[in-house]
């Protein structure tokens, strides 16, 4: 039997198998380094607040502060005997300094302290997430500007819709990828609120000051009713959508990503060094790097629904079925870093095939739309320039031939509005360029957006 | 076969089973309003650009007005033979003015043009969504005052804990409420963002004026890159995300609630007029509408997990996948809203037995973290005083009888350190008073935050 | 206030917006039939156990039968002000036989009533989705058959992998919706348990014959306990599940469809009344459908999240929580029902493109793991051959030819191994004859695939 | 870079990165021993065939076997810079046998190798889950037979309905865990199909022996289309919702004994060794390994939904997102398996406080129904004697004292049926013998239950 911070009440030891079950270490071990620089701001208050004399608070600091270099370096590794983080942390802190580190203890309890771990986590990942999603916006402006000139089918039910710049296309993501980091912000504010200093649900009558703690550890809010602070873990669910639409998004560019890379549309390639092979069959280039990426949105969304079932119908206060929490909020935030930053590197390192992008334009029934508004130019109203070039398009379909193919003679038979510019409209490029509204794929526009994002993205 | 918008590439009818399978209209009745909202700003800026004439203009306005009206009498019933709500009123325009209305349909396609619905429904949901969780904050804000002084059991784990005050525990909500509130004020601010003027994804060659749409819309921003606004749905995302998190908060109380309504706790009687009988037994006094509000959250979350795993993996940019976002959407604001209308007036009328308090608070273990305080006060390290107010307890669970009751010469059996006042720490009202750390449940402080929110939700 | 069947308990009637809250009319209107078949089992053992007369037990039956016949031919429209279907049944029996309705209720609670009429409507659709899979796997072996010769890239990782016959592809999704009829049966099982006679937790003390009410309904079980009897769900949540499966499976379906119908693959063509336009773009054909059909999977797999959450942590015995179970069970039952008739109809009438199949077979890529076993036969192990073969591929790739046109001269480069066979070996119909394990796509077992499927979904 | 089992077509190594993001060595860690199972059955008839030399065919055999020791006992740690753990094993078998172990990889793919280790991994969880589920029954049956007369207040929306045996309650556990029993059974069948011999999609053209394979690892079926085998995880999805369903019924069992043990309801126990202490409040002692329990369900629900997610929408065959698959299989089932264990030992050394049962059955109101039962004997019409009783209930509780305590005379004042025995009736033990229906508390009936459940879990 492990050592614990209870035990009076008790006549028998806990059964080994509980023990088992109830120990977190493997779960809680991300939490290392937040817990004990906690636990340095308490203790440094403790003695500031006169709880414990001054020496004992620097011999709790000296102790905590070797502690936090050992996680750092690496060197602290999770004991699976250990009840959880926190008990192992106290041990090592007990083994190092003696029966002072009991002191630590004062004015605290483990509901309020792992809820400021957990808090302070969460604040460092909303951070270092922020940057990987600027690093994943630099990826794809740095392709965009490396083929600006681009034009591709634009797809709409993954059919050939109108032309579109790659570079739009690709911005689209950027512009996805910012939401998120406006959402990661917003999900900051909500985090950074100290909950030590509530106790177990009802606060302490120590004399105690959460307005230093929460300088020291640069919380600008301090929480307001302690029976909420110890059993809210909004900011986890805020934090884990956050990421699950961010896997969402992932996913949807991955998913775009695989189609190019198919030889069906063979837009993209691949550098070899972010494509796998086959055990079986020697010319496959797979890009399993995204796949996995797109399958991993499954397992963000997945620990959503499973932090949003276990808080649902639970009575006030903390409940000990909260100890999941951090199997979800932690794997949902490591992955999404793994997968921002291997995910930028492949975008990196990616080419198009420009000269595929071409023989896909020779499917000018792509500027159907075009053709449709040039009649309506001259006069024929939208739905019925509508239904004649819908029919144009019947023709070619059937002769197997582009629009432009038909010629100005066939076009005739199907209106008499058509005439010699009619053919000129058919170009993709003119198609492009002659957009004109604010957040269309205009070539000028794009351009501009893309000075822009580089603008915004530049690095310090 | 009903009419469509399109049609003229195609050789056969559209069979009828698709038109039913495809068909919207139960799903997007929802949008009717916001749909001929969104076509009066666009029909007047057509005009105002000259894209249409400006007598044109004036009649497809008035037009729409009229069918506006109907909508909000009530009068405008969703045709279960129509595509999607848009071309009913599409058709409905027709009848009405004549061949005019189809200029409506010029520069717009219907991937913006229900981008654009959907967030002028999130938009109005969002405010009245913060109304009602205003009103869920009053209700439980006039509850803790009309028991301002009450004591209860505080929980953790469901077990007896600490005494907190009524009012501090059912302040806890209204924090939680506050959170939502600006969960949805977060939200609010990246839905409103107009997504119109994008076309089907790539734009429009028409000379249009966003901004001045924008502008009578009264949104403040416009969207930046057009395949990203017609296959975004983030907003949605995010504010079903937050109803998930209301949904939870609202499960949770309740949860308090039903325990609070059983035999065994006993502490609150519903409102006769807010309870429900069983058609066997006659003395039922089932608190069902709480229950359905609990069994709700499951439903909020499911349309949350639905949304996302519908958008994962999808290429861009619009698909039709996304129909289904309204189901979602839709019912999980409804639900919301329904839910807790009735909650607030539930909380509002329900009575606390603060008899059944006072007899629950005898179990004076609830004191037992006091009593070790105590006798750390007294110099006896924290660890040790646990453990020997731990055997107290022990012995007084043995004996069957309160703390109170083994007396100070039992009590010294233990430690020595017990004097005379060891008994008096055994008050409940006492150690409420005792807690002095902001956001504890001292009286003082729960006063004044009573005080606070009462300002704060006073009506305008 | 409409009528209820408790209420003399109550000194208040219930608030009206408690009325509209709790009601579950919209919900579980789809019980109506199901209700009076269950009444009329009931009323008629009532009476042979003399409980009530039998006069009045025919005056019932007569009764119920005749509400029946209204439901059945729908004239019985569900009443928006009733509390729920039982109870508007309950009223209408009322109306059309006067007091001895009432009756009715003997030995009954609303409890084991509805958990009868719930598993009552499973069972059923349980059968008759059983029959959409049949009609969906009917469409699938007709499509293959029809070009049962039929050679095409068999895709992993949505790269070129290896031929395989299209028939070979389609059957795979025959065997899908094969284990999802056999788990369909399964759940069958589990739902083919009568509860009713449960009372409302306890069971009765009045002489009712379950044994009789079961065999009336064709219920070859009786359930066991009646406390679980009430309470239980594990029936819905089956079906849910295995609903969630077949969604998969057809979103899969769709994907392939969808990828199929793409300009860049060109595989597959929609009948015109399959596919549907677009209101901007003439000369779109989206495969609309199909996009519903995968999107709808992500509904399914939101509603059996929800019923499993909403179900989670409640106490024995039934709870009000569970009326949002038919939300989740009707709407997943209603939509595959839908998506599986129209998926069976469009797959059916669906093209497919084989001059597309021979152009795609032209990347021979697809036959290097046939290269490389050729290697293996004479004499190179297969580590070695896999290298060898990949370094043709991309000689290959670079020339920007097939391997085929690389030439025996150029093979032998990479070694001497090669002959003059090694050419014949890179023809896909080649490749796909030679395979021979058990489920392969070797050409003769897929045709005795197609027989034995034909054999076993022959209409009866 | 480690060793890959491919590269010829490689002209750059695998960025280190990938090669970390791609690593599932810590996932399928779990996969180990049934990856060598499988290999011993393929290599033996690798041989048999005489695709191998006998002699290789037994040097593989030989050093396969020696891994599945170390793996059994424990000595084979997965190499966390492996790409998989089948390529560690692989390399494993190339240290102690040499180049021979590379003819292991002859007519197999990794997708049908794979496909076949996560059978045998769910082949066999079936049956120790199986184990465990008997387990947990025998638990409760034993604690219910300990006191197979004690009466308690029966529940329904958490309100007191009417009496029941506590046996009664703990045998609906029972029959929710017979039923997971027979889903296990059930989702058996489907899981035990051999995948093996598939190849990569199309099967393979070596003369492989299915049949034999599948007799060798006892698989009664082999996969009839190989596309299907190798993108097929039906098996783990039905698992995983089995799962889902033992979690939902765990959680509601662990929900009922917190409640239990709540200071309010007090009925039930915990040994010491179950519960565990509070580092701050010396009195608590938690039930934390049941709110564990509870919460647990949430994150194997979330597991269920992340795979149906994952595998939403892909195409055939084969795609890497199913890596993640091991991730939510792996841990449901481990979780699972704790989770029975730690319960069945809970609920074996449980006490339940029967003189707590006495005290809560003073509340005779849970007789009501009993009450309105005999007015019908009397000839009351059952909507009539409701009514009345629920009066009765009113004034009871008005005057708070137990319905029996009104008295005749006071009865009488709301029905003059009411006689001498109406206060007999009033006796919750009494109550519970009346009953007779099939499946009812009735004394008689739960003692004969209990009988057939002892003889059925009777060990071998």
């Amino acid at each position: 039997m492990t050592r614990k911070l209870w035990g009076g009440r008790f006549k028998k030891a806990t059964d080994p198998l509980v023990e088992r079950y109830t120990s977190s270490i493997t779960v809680d071990a991300c939490l290392a380094r937040y817990d004990v620089q906690g636990s340095i701001a308490h203790a440094t208050m403790l003695g500031r607040c006169r709880i414990i004399s001054r020496a004992d608070s620097r011999k709790l600091v000296r102790g905590l502060t070797r502690i936090l270099r050992s996680i750092q370096q690496g060197r602290f590794a999770p004991n699976p005997r250990a009840e959880d983080i926190h008990t192992q942390i106290q041990q090592t802190l007990e083994r190092r300094i003696g029966p002072v580190a009991k002191k630590l203890h004062t004015a605290r309890s483990r509901n309020d302290q792992v809820a400021l771990d957990l808090r302070l986590y969460c604040r460092d990942a909303a951070a270092y997430l922020t940057d990987d999603l600027r690093g994943a916006q630099r990826a794809l402006v740095h392709l965009a500007s490396r083929y600006a000139r681009a034009v591709m089918p634009g797809y709409t039910h993954l059919q050939h819709a109108q032309p579109v710049l790659l570079a739009h296309h690709l911005l689209a993501y950027v512009e996805m990828f910012e939401r998120d980091i406006e959402r990661l912000r917003d999900a900051h504010i909500r985090i950074d609120v100290l909950p030590l200093g509530s106790g177990a649900l009802a606060g302490t009558s120590l004399p105690i000051d959460r307005a230093f703690v929460a300088k020291l550890l640069k919380f600008p809010r301090v929480s307001r009713n302690s029976m909420d602070a110890v059993s809210d873990r909004d900011f986890a669910l805020e934090l884990c959508s956050a990421l699950a639409i961010v896997g969402m998004h992932l996913s949807r560019l991955a998913e775009d990503f695989i189609l190019w890379n198919s030889v069906e549309f063979g837009i993209l390639e691949l550098d070899d060094a972010f494509a796998t092979g086959s055990s079986l069959m020697p010319q496959k280039k797979n890009p399993d790097v995204l796949e996995l990426i797109r399958g991993q949105a499954g397992l963000v969304i997945g620990h959503l629904t499973a932090l949003l079932t276990m808080m649902k119908g639970l009575p006030l206060s903390y409940n000990r079925d909260l100890q999941w929490d951090k199997r979800c909020v932690c794997e949902s935030i490591e992955m999404t870093h793994d997968a921002l930053i291997v995910l930028a590197r492949l975008v990196q390192r990616s080419t198009i095939r420009t000269s595929q992008l071409t023989a896909l334009l020779h499917d000018d029934a792509l500027c159907a739309t075009d053709l449709a508004e040039y009649l309506v130019e001259r006069g024929v109203p939208f739905a019925q320039a509508h239904t004649i070039v819908g029919q144009v398009v019947v023709a070619a379909e059937r002769q197997g031939i582009p629009l432009k193919q038909l010629g100005l003679a066939q076009l005739k038979r199907f209106s008499t509005a058509f005439d010699r510019r009619a053919l000129a409209v058919l170009d993709p490029r003119a198609s492009v360029a002659r957009k004109r509204s604010v957040g269309s794929t205009n070539p000028t526009m794009v351009a501009q957006a893309l000075v822009n994002w580089q603008k915004k993205l530049k690095r310090g």
